[in-house]
This record gives structure tokens, C-alpha cells and sequence, in this order.
């Protein structure tokens, strides 16, 4: 019987057990389990791998909790502005969106880019124009608020700082707001996804890793999925993602091996704080990161099963 | 005594000798030339790689026959967003820019990214904010217009396609307008730079591959220098210009052979029209494309040196 499975990052960065109450922990992990039923749900009824990281992104970025989709932080002019994609590895047909506002799922729009329109990529004001065209739900901005992110901002509001953090309490407590989901299905695809708010204050129209194909999202059949959660700088210089593959086609690495090299090694040598999950069509699941913590989760047919936040 | 080489690219596709006329030829030629030769004059007086592209970049930009910075294509609203990216093999460091309008030279803004910001790309508005703090010439909508590529729109203004094409006379008459320079400079450092005014008609904040670090611009000392041409989509998908880096790093491939893989292979397996310009430390450069045709040249302190326009 084929294997399948499937598994999500919920952001990387300084999360320490001292910094969390008990009941700020269960909303986590009760977060992360239901994105992962979610997804779980898709491939256990045959879905493809594509439709199965859409779903568990959506729920993720539903959650209040995550800094994507509803609870983004939000930008220097008190906007939230949201990046997103999508690669199917089976055709590496991909779809990203960069820099779009009042999108309830940004993830749902890298789909439609994908699958509805010849290209790859779209931005701002234009990406939502698509949006709206192709029925993809868009809310009022009072849906994404949070008090917490409001707050978050309030205190970085009038800084040139931008800070790369859920919590801005002091400048080196790091936390890189992403989520995003690799899967396997049924037929041996592979797809991954991933979507962000960006980073607190941030300015100039400044785009992370997260919609940047080969960056933070990769998926080819012949390799594996990855989704990546960091420093969004370093992650596109090392075109990370993509590293991984390479290091397993060209090199002969496991997913395991190659994941390490990256995210341990060349991402440590450009500064780049943060973590990935893979999957390749084996079935195995890696989830790695250089940070104190990385919430983040996976299930597989065969019954392995993991909720985890710290190192 | 060290070599130093630089190459340049003006775009790719459906170039014909039957359909150029003498005069016409003459001004690509000299164009091409003319940017050879500012970004070979930084290079002779000991100047780095990464400001010969840039000196190149924007030698092509300033000329009104190429499809970046002045003479950009129209988008479908009519104004003119153009994307570039710049990288530095010396340090992995990279700058970005995409659908920005107004910028006189997107090469020089990227540069500033890199430079001046902690950021790798920015986008929109925002991006144009940063150009202006950071004192990146800002030209009037004027500065950008020519005619033909006016002409060009007008012709497909209220279609919902979007030309890749210098021409739109036919729709198989594909010619990617993008220009871009490598450089090794002699100190051993390589560099990358690609610029564009993207495609006629492009609506929905449209972005293609040329502002994306690892698919249109990539550059580090150990392996390659990579400019792409083409039809973006594709190029992003493949993760063009990393993959030949990764060629030559995991697979021990010389520039010749990972380019030769990347294009005339990976690229045609998913449709992708165009081609690149590559630079490696030890002098060598190559251009390869599996279009008609590229503008393209190379100068190098050996005395090689070529401008070229067909097959």
C-alpha cells in the first residue's frame, strides 16, 4: 500500500519553553494538529498532494495564532501585506503572490495563479485584481486583525527597525512568522507550500523567501518538497529550497542529508536563522531548523504521527 | 596577469535576420557594443565586477531600442513596471527590485538594495519610496516612452494577452525583451545583473523571472556567474540561473556543459524559450540560447571579444 504523508511548519525563530504559559502552548499544538488533519484529511480520501498542503496552509493561516493570512503583522504604514506559493512537483507548475492586501488565503491565490493564468508570479494591487476575478475570498481589513500584532506594532511603529519576530520585546528574541506544508499522495506527488505576513514594520515593499520559488518553496517529484520558515534574506541568497533538491539529484544525498547541509551549514554561513520541512516520495519526512524552536508537525499513513515546538 | 571578461545580453527569441533591416542591425549592434565597453572600462581600471554589470546594465537601460529602463514595454493599464536584480559572487550578497515605475535605472536600484538596505528585494511603491530616500534617479513617465513599444501596446490594448514579444505582429514572433551582463573582474570576483520592462500588455503585477535571485540573476566566486533571457515563467520553474551553479558545484560540470544541460535540455522540457550569459573565475564565457536568436557580446583582457545577434 503507498505511503503517504504530510507536514507543516508553523515559524522558526527563538521560541523558548520559559517564554510560554501552558495555555498559550495548547493553542499551538492544538493549531498545528488541526492544519494537519486538515491536510491528512485530502490525502487520506486519494486527494492529490497539491490540494492536501493548500488545505493545511489555509487552516494555518485561518489561525489567529500565525503570522499569515488572518493575525499577519503588520507593515510600517499599519497595512498587512501577504506573501504566498505553491509548487507541484509532479508538472513543477508553480504560483506565487508577493505583496497582496485583503486576501483571506493567499495560498488559494498562488493556487489560482497556478492553475488559472499562464504565470508564475503577481504582485500588489494587480494580484488582488486576479483575485477578484477569479472568486478567491477577500475581506475587509479588520479581519486580519489581532490585538496582539497591533500591539506588536505599536511598540515599532516610528523605528526604521523591522523586526523578524512574533514578539518584539527585545531585538534578538527572533521568531520568523511563516507556515507553510509538504506533502505526498497516494500517486507519489509531491507538492509544498508557503504563506507569510512578513515581518512587523516592515517597509519599501519588502519581500521574504516565502513567495520566491527555489527560495522558500520547492517541489519536483524526482527530489522532494520543502517549505522553508527563517531569515527571509539569507534563505533567497542561498536559493534554499531548490539547494536541497539539487544536493539529492546531482549529489546522491537523503533528503535527511541534504536538509543538513543547508539548513545546518549553508544557511549558518550566511547568517540565515530558521528551518525547513521536506518530504520525498520514499515517504520520509525531515523537519530541521538551526533556531531554538520551530513549531511544526507531520503525519504519515504508516501511523508516524509528531506535534513539536522546541529543539 | 589575471583575465577579466564581461558578457552581455539584449533579449532573446524569434530574431531573423529577413525581418531586421542594415540600419536597424547597426544600431543593435552598436548598442551592444556601447555597453561592452562601459562595463569593459570599468573592469581595465581595476574596478569590480559588480560595478561593471551594473555600468553595462545600465548602458543598455539608457538605449531606447532595449526592453528595459527606458523604452520598457507598456503594461495593460499603460505605465511602464520594470524588475531587475543584481548579485555579487564575491559575498552572495543580491539585490531585487520588481514592478517599480519611474526608476530610471532598476539595475542602479537593486544595487542599492544590496547595499543600503537589509533587504533583498522590495517591491511597488514601496521600493520606489526606498529609490528616492537613497537618491536613485527618478525620471518622469515621459522618459520611458518610445514609440514603437507604444505602438506595440496599442495593438494589443484591450486583448487579455500579454506579448513576450518585442513584435506582436504574429504570436509565434516571440522575442523576450530583458537585457543583462556577467563579469569577472581581476580580483577573481563574479557578478550578475539582469533588468526588464517585462511584457507588452502584462496585467496583475505580472513578475517574471528576471528580478528572482536563482532564476534569472545568480552569481557566486566558486562555480558561475548567470544572466537569463526567455520567456520567465519557465525560467522560474527550473530555477535557471542556480541550477547551472549547482551543475558545476555538485555534478563537477564545466559552465560549457551545465549550461548546455539547463538550456538546451531542462528549459526545453518545460517550454522555455531564450537563453543565458555565463562567466566563470577562470576566464571563461559562454552564451547559449535555443531561441532564433539573442543580442548578445563579450570582451574579454585576452582579446576575445564578439557581438552577435542570430544563430
Amino acid at each position: 500500500m503507498p505511503v503517504f504523508t504530510i507536514a507543516i511548519h508553523g515559524g522558526a525563530g527563538t521560541i523558548l519553553k520559559q517564554d510560554m504559559t501552558d495555555e498559550k502552548e495548547l493553542l499551538y499544538r492544538q493549531g498545528l494538529s488541526d492544519a494537519l488533519d486538515a491536510g491528512y484529511n485530502v490525502l487520506q480520501k486519494g486527494g492529490t498532494s497539491a490540494d492536501a498542503v493548500r488545505a493545511a496552509v489555509c487552516s494555518l493561516e485561518d489561525n489567529i495564532l500565525f503570522n499569515a493570512g488572518r493575525g499577519s503583522v503588520f507593515g510600517k504604514d499599519g497595512h498587512q501585506e501577504m506573501d504566498a506559493s505553491i509548487m507541484d512537483g509532479s508538472n513543477l507548475m508553480a504560483g506565487a503572490v508577493a505583496a497582496v492586501r485583503n486576501v483571506r488565503n493567499p495560498v488559494e491565490l498562488a493556487y489560482a495563479i497556478m492553475t488559472k493564468s499562464p504565470h508564475v508570479m503577481m504582485t500588489g494591487s494587480g494580484a488582488l485584481d486576479f483575485a477578484k476575478l477569479h472568486g478567491i475570498s477577500v475581506e475587509a481589513d479588520e479581519y486580519f486583525y489581532s490585538d496582539f500584532r497591533y500591539q506588536q506594532w505599536k511598540q515599532m511603529q516610528g523605528s526604521d527597525e523591522a523586526a523578524l519576530d512574533h514578539n518584539v520585546k527585545v531585538s534578538d528574541d527572533k521568531k520568523f512568522g511563516t507556515v507553510g506544508a509538504v506533502a505526498l499522495d497516494i500517486n507519489g506527488n509531491l507538492a509544498a507550500a508557503t504563506s507569510t505576513g512578513g515581518m512587523t514594520n516592515k517597509q519599501f515593499g519588502r519581500v521574504g523567501d516565502s513567495p520566491i520559488i527555489g527560495a522558500g518553496t520547492y517541489a519536483n517529484n524526482n527530489t522532494c518538497a520543502i517549505s522553508c520558515t527563517g531569515h527571509g534574506e539569507p534563505f533567497i541568497r542561498a536559493v534554499t529550497a531548490y539547494d536541497v533538491s539539487c544536493l539529492m539529484e546531482y549529489k546522491g544525498l537523503s533528503l535527511r542529508e541534504a536538509m543538513a547541509v543547508v539548513v545546518h551549514d549553508k544557511l549558518i554561513r550566511l547568517d540565515g536563522e530558521g528551518g525547513m520541512i521536506g518530504a520525498d516520495a520514499s515517504g520520509n519526512v525531515e523537519m530541521q531548523f538551526n533556531s531554538d524552536g520551530m513549531y511544526r508537525g507531520m503525519r504519515a499513513s504508516d501511523e508516524r504521527s509528531e506535534v513539536a515546538i522546541y529543539k
